[in-house]
């Protein structure tokens, strides 16, 4: 070793000792009669010492001609320090040099190397490599490496096998888009790398293997929105011989372990709540739980009063902000600004301030008395000192649209704090939502998904009713999880695939081999897929889960570092049979 | 869940519980009066019964209705079984059953689920999910996803970190060919599918990550030969401010480690061979060494004697077999066509029987006499009984000649027993070596491997001669692992791209980021790569890889099962903007 201890390692107790320590400069402060280095490794940081008069004057030189990011080996003793650092573990002490030597020698880096560095996302992202030097980037991916360590050590506690899918599969029409791999072997035939690996660990569970779990990269060709990736990490899990129940109870385990052991946080046995629920008191099925402003429902109250918003609206619901009666007329429109975006959609907004001092200011109070408001008020739940903000329209819509403003105002109420973890079980999913675009059902989790028994004798009638065995869990308005429990009969999957409007011939040719395994026993199964990168950057409080990934691809799908993709040689391509179509 | 019990849980402690059971009916056994059925799952088998008279008989005709791998679930009691079977850990009771629900029919599978059973390889592939259920290929993985988390509790016993490198990256014209993935955003523009993370660990280190660990899916689009696969799977590591000494010392730790902990099997601790050794002694960079019979060199013993074949050849060498002295003419026949089979390519073959009587017989009588042949034996230490085996020509063709033969003599003599494990370490390997197809010299282990600094020197003028800092593991005759330590100055890099023929217009392309980081503080490192796929073969005493794979492909690159890869959708293609030439 070029060393014989980290630099996070020497404390007071070693005064005196030798030692050696590799790193990197990650400052020098020069006064003349003394020189110090901070001396940077993943392990932390150490004070080196050089003084005038008592070091070697070569080395006091060469230590001087050092600069930022410089790769050193330094010899010394161990000594106390005269001012102690309490900010870092080995703040006691210094190490007085007695050897320098350089390992090799750096340029200036294009930003700092700091927590808070001067680098724009660009220059950060080429030169991802010193990026990854930063405190805040190397501990987001020591998180990621902790929260991977506990979940297999809490799934194999659970007697679940970690089986490797192949990265290699077939392209299937369903869903989203897929990467595809040109075979040299079999030309004008393609490869293509899984979005998830579902088949697979559904033949599992024919196969027998009867847990099943595996962190493992998917992929996904679409079109790039802000923070997706074109590869992500999922952990992928797949149980048989169980129930919904059980399921949700495994996997609520796995969450509060990781919250435990990672977090050292004890979270609360998770809430369970329908999808329906959740798009009634919330607006959406990935509510933010970390606090209440749920969803009022005042129709029936606003009919008959001449309001000719109202009057045609199949839906007017609120939620009622503490705190906020005495918002101004710009605050207020702010709001409203924000509702009307054209991402958001909304007509407009109707306010009820309910006043410190007890009366009723409203947006409406042309058409609604200070008693009509009053009862408004009541089923809000509302006190004096809140503001009440009414969205109409249709149902749906109007639940979205709220659901924003919901976020915004607990955002502002600084009520979505980053420590605060809140979990959530959202249950009994649609199986199908109706797709504009192809004038179809399609299917919302995947075309694997079992209905509910009771609700097959709507497939035909109300497709758009029949519930699934489908579950997601949320943590802080993010969706983290998704599963269900499959279908494990050819009967029930081949009915499905009709449904989904693929042919007879369709269905065999994607999924035949899958149909057919369930031909020769099959068992009830079901799982759940955990997006990993996400699940990291709700951990560490972060927005974004660019710092929890080494190497990220940019919003356009690209390396800037390495410059992937790029062309490829004519030769390869001729070995691949392909023209590119200019 | 669908079970209180598993199929391999009931003891005789039991008697008298409860009990319900899932699993797949493995084999009926119909005595009339009575039936037994053995139900299964991945835990064991337990053997239900089904008594005329004491059985409603609805449910024993149920049962009787039952086939091979229907799936059910049972209710019933726990008995002590009259003739118990010490063959399975539930083989003291059986399960009286008050209730039998089928949870899914099966067809008849096409070969049976029985330890050896009657299904083609092929057959077995294309119904990967069968096949699967067998004792031996769910063991495989079993032992597979054992070595996966004892390689984790090691490295991460020893600070090393875990970090997700990218699968989608760039294609480099070094080494094997890349599979390509073509981007929709980016027309003409390709992704590649890593054959190894190397330049990414590497920019780990600089990063001052230290110490990373992955075990991950690479990707190699080779001619397959038989036993290789598109994609497999390495254990990749690597450290940094470490020399040679660290990383053997690190390794060989993690191998014994592996043995202790999956395989109970303490072994001593690795030996070191250099490369010049293994290949004077063995004929093989990957000598199996399990056994002895290490080459003997006799050139000038053989000399003057007027035998042209001797006269004439660069190298005498052979091996003595033990106590083979008395083979028949038809035996020693046999090894001559072996050795000169054009795979192996010896044109011929010399013996010399020492026989039990003491007397020497030798195909080169007439040229040697008795005391010539006894100076030989007692060069190869032969004893009465023993049987020297020659072979005679170019030095380097000859040894891999004599190594073939010496793998056969082992397996012959039972020395090669798949129980039992010898490792070794092999050091010192060529930075270099020549290809007769390119006309130039290619990097042994890969561009990044650095040259033992005293033999820098001898690049230019003889550059085969240089050796690396590069070392294998290897266990019972197969290559494990490998690894070097790297070059981490852009200087030296640059000048290894120069001799490996890279134009500087070619090297900045492919490794710009690479030589760049080297300028920002790189960190003296190194790492090495195991076969993870073929290390679990090796544990698990087996020849081929493929049962260590759950979905493996053929040796056309096919997976049968899903009958991939496949032909793609005209609007896929063209949103590719790819044409297939016909």
């Amino acid at each position: 070793m070029l060393r014989t201890h980290t630099c996070g390692e020497l404390r007071i107790s070693d005064v005196n000792k030798q030692t050696t320590l590799s790193g990197w400069v990650q400052r020098l402060r020069d006064k003349g009669s003394v020189l110090w280095i901070d001396l940077r490794d993943r392990y932390g940081i150490t004070q080196l010492i050089f003084e005038e008069g008592k070091t070697e004057a070569a080395l006091l030189a060469s230590a001087r001609s050092l600069g930022r990011e410089y790769v050193i080996q330094v010899e010394g003793t161990v000594v106390e320090r005269l001012s102690k650092n309490d900010k870092i573990a080995t703040g006691d002490i210094e190490v007085k040099v007695t050897k320098l030597n350089i390992l090799n020698a750096a340029k200036l880096p294009p930003f700092t190397i700091e927590d808070d560095t001067d680098g724009g996302d660009e220059l950060r992202m080429k030169y991802r490599y010193l990026d990854l030097r930063r405190n805040p980037v190397r501990e987001s991916l020591q998180l990621r490496h902790k929260m991977a360590q506990q979940t297999r050590a809490y799934l194999d506690s659970q007697n679940f096998i970690e089986v490797e899918t192949p990265v290699l599969i077939k392209s299937t029409p369903e869903g989203a888009r897929d990467f595809v791999v040109p075979s040299r072997i079999h030309h004008g035939e393609f490869y293509a790398l899984p979005q998830s690996p579902q088949t697979f660990k559904q033949l599992l569970m024919v196969s027998g293997f009867d847990r099943y779990y595996q962190i493992v990269k998917c992929f996904r060709d679409e079109d790039l929105r802000a923070d997706r990736q074109p590869e992500f990490t999922q952990i992928d899990c797949e149980m048989a011989f169980i129930t919904q129940e059980d399921i949700l109870n495994t996997f609520e385990g796995l969450i509060r372990h990781l919250f435990k052991n990672v977090k050292g946080i004890d979270i609360p046995s998770v809430p369970r709540m329908k999808y329906d629920e959740a798009m009634r008191l919330y607006g959406s099925d990935k509510p933010d739980t970390r606090f209440e402003m749920k969803f009022v429902e005042i129709t029936e109250l606003t009919k008959g009063k001449n309001f000719p918003v109202f009057e045609s609206a199949e839906l007017v619901v609120g939620i009622s902000a503490k705190g906020c009666s005495e918002y101004t007329r710009k605050q207020i429109d702010e709001l409203t600004e924000f509702v009307k975006r054209p991402q958001i959609g909304a007509k407009g907004l109707v306010y009820v301030q309910y006043r410190t001092d007890g009366s009723i200011k409203s947006s409406v109070d042309k058409f609604y008395s200070q008693d009509d408001l009053k009862v408004w008020a009541e089923r809000f739940n509302a006190q004096p000192g809140d503001l009440i903000l009414l969205l109409a329209g249709e149902k749906n819509a109007t639940r979205k649209q709220l659901n924003e403003l919901r976020l915004l105002m607990g955002e502002r109420l600084g009520l979505r704090d980053k420590n605060k973890f809140s979990a959530l079980w959202v249950l009994d999913f649609p199986l199908l939502e109706w797709n504009e675009e192809t004038k179809r059902y399609h299917a919302m989790h995947h075309p694997f998904t079992s209905p509910k028994p009771e609700d097959i004798h709507l497939l035909d009638t109300k497709p758009g009713e029949v519930r699934a065995n489908a579950y997601d869990m949320v943590i802080n308005g993010t969706e983290v999880g998704g599963g269900s429990i499959r279908i494990h009969d050819r009967p029930t999957q081949s009915m499905m695939f009709t449904h989904l409007g693929f042919t007879e011939e369709e269905a065999k040719k994607q999924f035949g081999f899958l149909m057919e395994a369930f031909e020769y026993g099959a068992p009830p199964h079901g799982g759940i897929a955990f997006g990993f990168d996400r699940l990291c950057s709700i951990f560490g409080g972060a927005d974004s889960i660019r710092d929890f990934i080494a190497f990220p691809k940019n919003n356009a799908g690209r390396d800037v570092m390495i410059d992937s993709p790029s062309t490829i040689s004519q030769e390869q391509l001729n070995e691949l049979a392909l023209l590119i179509k200019k």
